[in-house]
């Protein structure tokens, strides 16, 4: 059974601070935005966790093996050099979108997002222990974007395509089954999931099938982190690419992580 | 008349270089390809031009103002400092979809995305003049976001709702007017487009409405530079905001550059 | 007694490196370096450790708290997202010069910082537990370094003064105690030390004053990692701006890391 | 002659803000100290300007090539993405000093740096027009640092010597020639100089040598900007290292830019 840590990351009070005194030149809160993720990024994966940049304003996170000091750590980085600073919170469930309403709901009960007066809420409930099938990560691709579209169409056409597939396989999967998936670059779309077997992954894939024509492949693992279970999904999907299958499970030996 | 200088920035033999000779730790991707965007946020942003994370491994520019030596430049500047290297198409057209669809060619004529023989590919055609006229750039928000779904629903089912919105609105302004509409952040939408008007704008709202339940508001903005029709654009917003209405058209005098 | 763990980060073939295929751009050099050693500050950093920038392409780290694991993970994060790898050499000792010495040697023994086929070597002792008085940390700065030079001289005759003063209390404190001294900007200098009392650090002060007729105060601190003692020394630095006095140890309790 | 463009980069108010409410994380200010040089080294460095990091609170920099607005576009990109803003004086004389001493003069007549309301001071002389000799630039590195040092010492005492040899040649630049020189990493120190010939060179290696026992040679080239001479300086030290020779000028024809 997993039992997924999930955080939610919300810089406070960015939309005002955006526009005030005035509006700031987009392309410096695009670098700030992206770097602040990537900053994330590293303190959340060197720790063996996954962080995702969703809306860059609100990051989500699968937290699993990060305690209330590391996050405490993190918020404090973040103040030190930056000229915003970031509300925390924290919840453990099966499912990870019932840990990411329960955290959601942490720093939400402490202020607006827009609250000038709320800076920095750390809330949380934190996963003690850590158990192999704690965290459930599935990597999909899609078969051939670099013949299919990459090569072929317009950046933008090919885009176009790949924001269908993944805008119709993020809704199914959380309505489906309560799993949240990120889009993260090229053809590439990761998802924290709670127990599924091989007839559900392949559903998922039909679906995104019928409804966007676009066609998936995934590899599938788990473990005591995001990191462990992602790594181990990464060669799974290696797998699918050479043995030409579309669903594939990472063996019971968890990937070597790197 | 819109004259829109597009640039397509494609990372040389992406995907293999992820896996080879093994599969990469995701965050350090994640770090990486979110550095990179931000680098050239700076480098095309300091001189007044725009670009937009798209895949990451594939990003669009609009480049008005930045001639072949700056692109030398910025991709001299990432051989010098990144494990990998980027190729570069460059068009120009009266709409955008046109540009970029030039732009991606002379990149894709080269070599494939993941020929391991095709480097810093540098193919184009510029702008040589300018007009105030040349880029008109739309930023759209979403109404009363932080109110609606922020402060009040998880964050995926924000996010949720945010994609849907930007899916309906990238494919109706691409398909209707061959315009490039890219997810900035936030609730923020900014899209190159060719020369509309108000009631364009208000139909592709109405549109999204209806595809997809999520209601916009938007700021349009013109000038030499995406910069400078971005900023516009971003005070032609705060009209909509103070004044409650969901087009606006920046002024004839440009607001004053940062 | 002092328990110092030191780490040689070592850029591997640097030197050839920035010549080919022909000289790259200093200002991309000094980038890369620069963000190199930023990554650096961030990853030991927020494990408690202290790493100084001293050539840039030869980093020393005071890393107690790091063990073999955390210097992989260094390691690959280096070799996922930078044109260049890098090589480690860990020792423990009681005064910090000599675990450098070790340290040093163990990453020569491997081959030259210019010889082609090394690449990451990682060879190392840890300090296994941590005691209070493992790690001694003296932070100096240069009384009223604003007053003196920042707001009177030039920015160049102010640099002078504060090198030479480094210079000297660097040769010092290294020849007399083995301890490490490095410049960390403004007119701060931090030192890794052996267990040195208030004579001995009062004797170093006057040498520089004698030296290089340059006027420095300290706090001195102790704890399990640098960060513990050099938060305390930071603490204790204050104490002499507010006491007016020379030489302050930390308390017996440790200040509280933030 | 020499008409150097000489620019100093400080900070606002950030003694003050390092401590305030309570002393930073210091590895944190290491991070953002970094950070900021290497965007300002990536902003000056490809508009042909060099900048040096100095004491990171304080920068020089020489900025033929970079106008008013340059300047402004600087300034507004940190205030937008620190937590700190900058100032900056600019001034042009033949001398680098001359320059640096005005320059730094318009900052603190404005207030000090530990000034909590003087705020991104922007005062300044541009260079307006360009010429082949505007700007001298002499790279320095020690013979054989490699062999002689960084494979054989500790890196500490390796360190030492570098930085012993460094001390002696930036005052004797200074105090002779009113040259400013900069430590870049390595064994490397680049100097803005005013028009001097070969014995000048010669005699200034000498001092080094007799001074400090640190074996220099040197390559010189000339430019437009820092870069053209600077990329004409890198390739005058490399005809050095083949022809066994001490002090080398580039020739008449500026190398290539890259």
């Amino acid at each position: 059974m997993t039992t997924t840590q999930v955080t939610l990351v919300q810089i406070d009070n960015y939309g005002p601070w955006t526009v005030t005194p005035d509006p700031r030149r987009e392309m410096d809160l695009q670098t700030m935005q992206s770097r602040l993720f990537a900053d994330l990024a590293q303190f959340v994966g060197s720790r063996d966790g996954y962080v995702f940049f969703t809306r860059f304003d609100n990051m989500v996170a699968v937290t699993n093996g990060l305690d209330s000091a590391a996050h405490e750590r993190l918020q404090a980085t973040v103040r030190n050099r930056y000229p915003v600073t970031v509300s925390l919170g924290v919840d453990v469930a099966e499912r990870p979108i019932d840990a990411l309403e329960t955290a959601t709901g942490r720093v939400q009960n402490a202020g607006s997002a827009q609250d000038g007066d709320r800076r920095e809420v750390l809330a949380g409930t934190y996963r003690e222990e850590s158990d192999d099938d704690d965290v459930a990560i599935a990597h999909f691709d899609v078969n051939n974007a670099t013949g299919k579209y990459t090569d072929r169409l317009n950046e933008f056409d090919s885009f176009i395509r790949i924001e269908q597939g993944y805008a119709a396989l993020m809704r199914y999967m959380r309505e489906e089954h309560g799993a949240l998936s990120f889009f993260v670059g090229g053809d590439n779309v990761i998802a924290a999931c709670p127990d599924l077997d091989q007839a559900d992954y392949r559903a998922a894939i039909d679906h995104v099938n019928e409804a966007a024509d676009v066609d998936l492949k995934v590899g599938v693992g788990h473990g005591r982190s995001a990191h462990e279970a992602g790594f181990a999904a990464k060669h799974a999907l290696e797998d699918c690419r050479y043995e030409g299958t579309t669903v594939e499970f990472a063996g019971a030996t968890s990937a070597t992580p790197e």
